[in-house]
């Protein structure tokens, strides 16, 4: 089992996702991508899981496609994206309804920076490195990024970053935004986060918060007001606003069903 | 007069709206959320008033919509919001010509995170705190506010924060650009931000360029160039420029007409 | 030669273009906005050119509008305007596919302020100063600057810079992303950043992942993926994947072709 590409650990509703190929810094086959996007499905089916933490084994977060395909050349390369169906795309931590914590514990590079800038959230450790690497190689910007980032850090940080394809240590990826916190146990940081939520927050309404912040990223301001107004009406009359009422006068934590 | 529960007083064509339910630390009526967007559209419309700051009487900004409705149950929420016609939204903030900025001198909980969200600029005191609160609840991200707040300080950031439903302080606040300033008189440093606006700055081109800022959130780059260019044009010809050169000559302040 | 209104020198593949009215803190005449446009589109079509460099001659980068044209009156301004063919226009950095890095050297106002944040990467020196001035003159938010500033540093620190027209110095542009460094010699280290992708990155890459920025900006998060896979598979086929892995087996730099 843990030869295993990726790894899946559930401790107290929130599942544990460990990208698994530590003497490779956990560089991404076709296989393994796969793993991971159905991890990440599995996770999201399961109404006893509420929030999935992603992090890699060893020294490393993940590495990017594994080298051996890149230098295997072209065609190698388009069988490596052909293969993978849209389902099974590194982004896939965007389209689940539960929340996504990147924990990134060392190099994020390349398909690796990708998997870090889907997370709903992302913690580093001092060690973590985030590099593009694209233009040093003659690729572009893939699966969404020049979408991702700028939306995160801001257009002209986004460009400086993208083009020259640079390093960027923990530090400075928590100054700009791209990371939410460093952490010397980034595990540990982003499991605190995930139980805390998964034991206070109403699934459904991490659900609907997830798909109204995409929805609003495409609307205009009016419509996303309105869209909002349609959905607190439906929240009011939902089980999870009154079960939030009656544990905060009984003074226990709430029990919401799933979303 | 003091006992109403907004209050609105003008000083040096500034308009300081307060919300004024001290004892419940401002926490929203239907009466109340009225009135305050009735004190913004009334500022609007007086030519003599050229910028609004708006804060909490006592010790908070705004709790949130009372508890008291909460309490009631879903059906009584939705009077609250159903008697809110889109004109009284408590994202009226948005909707005015002139800007306003938020005074944010402690907690602006659930409807007053929203408030707080609205403004064109917010400053806080260090006992400001923003909690979001939604997902604690069973609610969703209310009144546009999935739309702002990735908007100010991006969207990776913005879902941590509307996820978890966590408290932020002052000092985050302040580092990840949710308010341009912490200042012991908050108060004080809005009045001040707000009264060198209205002796300085056009109100033609204060309504213009927020109009401006929305129109290109939905726009692409080259629509909102040339949207530019043409109101560059109307700005040569209007009164404005030529006051302000000849005030620049004379050595004195510009006496801009109303917008 | 040195009285040209724009300088341009080519050094290790890089185009360091000078505006160079030092009398006038560079401010902007028809002609000279002409021929700053011209350099960055004649360096965009030079095979030779990776990467340009602009910054000002003098204690200036640019003034703006040179105040004589101000003075002129409404007739005069427009006439400023309308000689403005589109290719002319001060964003011009917006439209060339090479990357263009702005070097603040001193005041950035008006249309300098516009200028400066046009720059895929901006840095500025200890005494750049940023102040878009537009509202204290009654004009507007000129040519896609409210387009532009909310995508940088995001919304409301956007409104606030533009309604209040105040100046910013380099330590505040850098604090919230206006600039991406500030270095005592400016133009040294923008040039440092353009030699390092001159040398290091693939021309096709760079104009690819520009093109990719704006268009993720109109276009939704699955049509941006999309798109990207799409470019995924013309790079992997383009010489430029086979020529970096083979310098990378090799020990030496790359040598792309031109995009």
């Amino acid at each position: 089992m843990s030869d295993a590409p990726v790894l899946v650990e559930v401790r107290d509703r929130v599942a544990l996702i460990t990208l698994n190929r530590p003497e490779r810094l956990n560089a991404l086959t076709s296989d393994m991508g796969a793993a991971y996007a159905r991890a990440l499905r599995e996770a999201d089916a399961d109404p006893g899981i509420r929030v999935a933490v992603v992090t890699g084994a060893g020294r490393g977060f993940c590495s990017g496609a594994d080298l051996s395909v890149l230098a295997q050349g072209p065609e190698a390369l388009e069988g490596f994206v052909s293969e993978t169906a849209w389902d099974d795309l590194p982004t896939g931590a965007l389209d689940v309804r539960i929340p996504v914590v990147m924990a990134v514990n060392g190099p994020a590079a390349g398909l690796g920076f990708v998997i870090a800038l889907t997370g709903d959230v992302c913690f580093a450790s001092p060690t973590a490195r985030f590099i593009s690497a694209f233009s040093r190689l003659g690729l572009v910007a893939e699966y969404g990024v020049a979408w991702l980032l700028p939306r995160m850090i801001g257009r002209q940080r986004a460009a400086e970053i993208l083009l020259s394809g640079r390093p960027l240590d923990a530090a400075e990826a928590e100054r700009i935004g791209l990371v939410q916190g460093v952490h010397e146990d980034v595990v540990g940081a982003a499991l605190a986060w995930a139980s805390d939520v998964a034991a206070h927050c109403s699934p459904t309404s991490l659900a609907t918060m997830k798909r109204q912040l995409y929805a609003a990223d495409e609307a205009g301001l009016r419509a996303s007001i309105e869209d909002s107004l349609r959905l607190m009406r439906e929240s009011f009359r939902g089980p999870d606003l009154a079960e939030a009422l009656l544990a905060k006068a009984a003074g226990r934590a709430p029990d919401f069903g799933p979303a």
